[in-house]
């Protein structure tokens, strides 16, 4: 029997390195598939269509939407976002666990869903919000006011940690990767995701069998 | 607030390397605290009291059942054996984690418990039944009858495996030790096995109100 593929939920306000880490963990394991989200927002400089979001008009958002083509979906500063639901259905039945960098909103319809049995959410916090601002600040792109759209953003973000299975305070890039890493190989051994473990049990039982 | 302690229950059929694992977590982990048995079983020789096994009569044994001081207690091969309760809670409070090294009987009865959502509970199956018994005779301790009644209860020790949440296949015992400590560290950072986060979040929110 094939190991059905786990959905793992990174969220966090923005500047607490989700992002960074996502790609780590995506380095560190090739069978990691990204879901690439769907957005209505325009593309950013150097963003390119299907590696940071599949960028879609209005319409055609709402056409996925209205399929049952969206895992999730949710509103944000006006634009919409959502995971299809496709390339993750066909990395589960690959036995791939797929990585969602997504927010509280995607995170909750997700683990709501009838998928979210095979969910593992992990919440990550910055180690205060005077940094969380100072990463905000150093990516030098954005006006004050988005700025502090972000920082309204990143209370509410924040206020739904208690929704998630584990909570990494990210002081140190590299702990919190290794954390993340952790919690994913411990969560692989979990005897509900080892599907093969029933046949290895009956080839120990045809043994005492045969003794 | 304090954390509270988990109980930490490593079962497997004899032979398996369960001991030798619970050995090497134990060194790891000073803060780890090992359930020592209580047993109607009479010491071998090496064996010390409060070591290895609290031996006791079976009188005294049935007192302490009587008088609930037992978190679990089953009868194996005509013997008692027994984890007494009031070491476990006092670790529990003080947030130290405890480690038991019983058999199928007496983790079921704790998962069953009051304290059942406190557990995580790991099965360590051998990689097969000739290695088992070849690890059993090695031993050199036992006669053949002795080994007969070890396999049968290994294969009903086995049979009990889909009951705990993790599975590891004792193949390699470094890699398994490995395992299990990545088991141990994740189980660690699950969102409610930290109480010290509501606090910290509450810290974050403060530093958004004064901002």
């Amino acid at each position: 029997m094939k190991r059905r593929g786990l959905l793992i939920i990174l969220s966090s306000p923005s500047g607490a390195g989700k992002s960074t880490l996502a790609k780590r963990l995506m380095a560190w394991d090739p069978t990691l598939r990204f879901s690439v989200s769907a957005t209505t927002r325009a593309p950013r400089p150097g963003e390119e269509d299907g590696r940071e979001y599949y960028f879609r008009s209005r319409a055609a958002f709402e056409k996925m939407v209205a399929e049952g083509e969206m895992l999730e979906h949710a509103e944000v500063f006006g634009n919409f976002y959502g995971s299809p639901k496709g390339p993750v259905q066909a990395a589960m039945e690959e036995g791939r666990d797929t990585l969602f960098d997504i927010d509280w909103q995607g995170g909750q319809q997700i683990r709501n869903s009838v998928l979210g049995k095979d969910v593992v959410s992990i919440f990550v916090l910055p180690p205060s919000i005077a940094e969380l601002e100072r990463r905000l600040r150093s990516r030098a792109q954005d006006s004050d006011e988005v700025i502090a759209g972000r920082m309204a953003k990143s209370e509410a973000e924040i206020s739904h940690w208690a929704e998630y299975d584990y909570v990494l305070v990210n002081d140190d890039l590299d702990r919190a990767e290794a954390d993340l890493k952790t919690i994913l190989t411990a969560e692989r051994m979990r005897r509900d995701r080892q599907p093969d473990l029933s046949g290895f049990v009956r080839g120990l039982n045809r043994e005492f069998d045969a003794r």
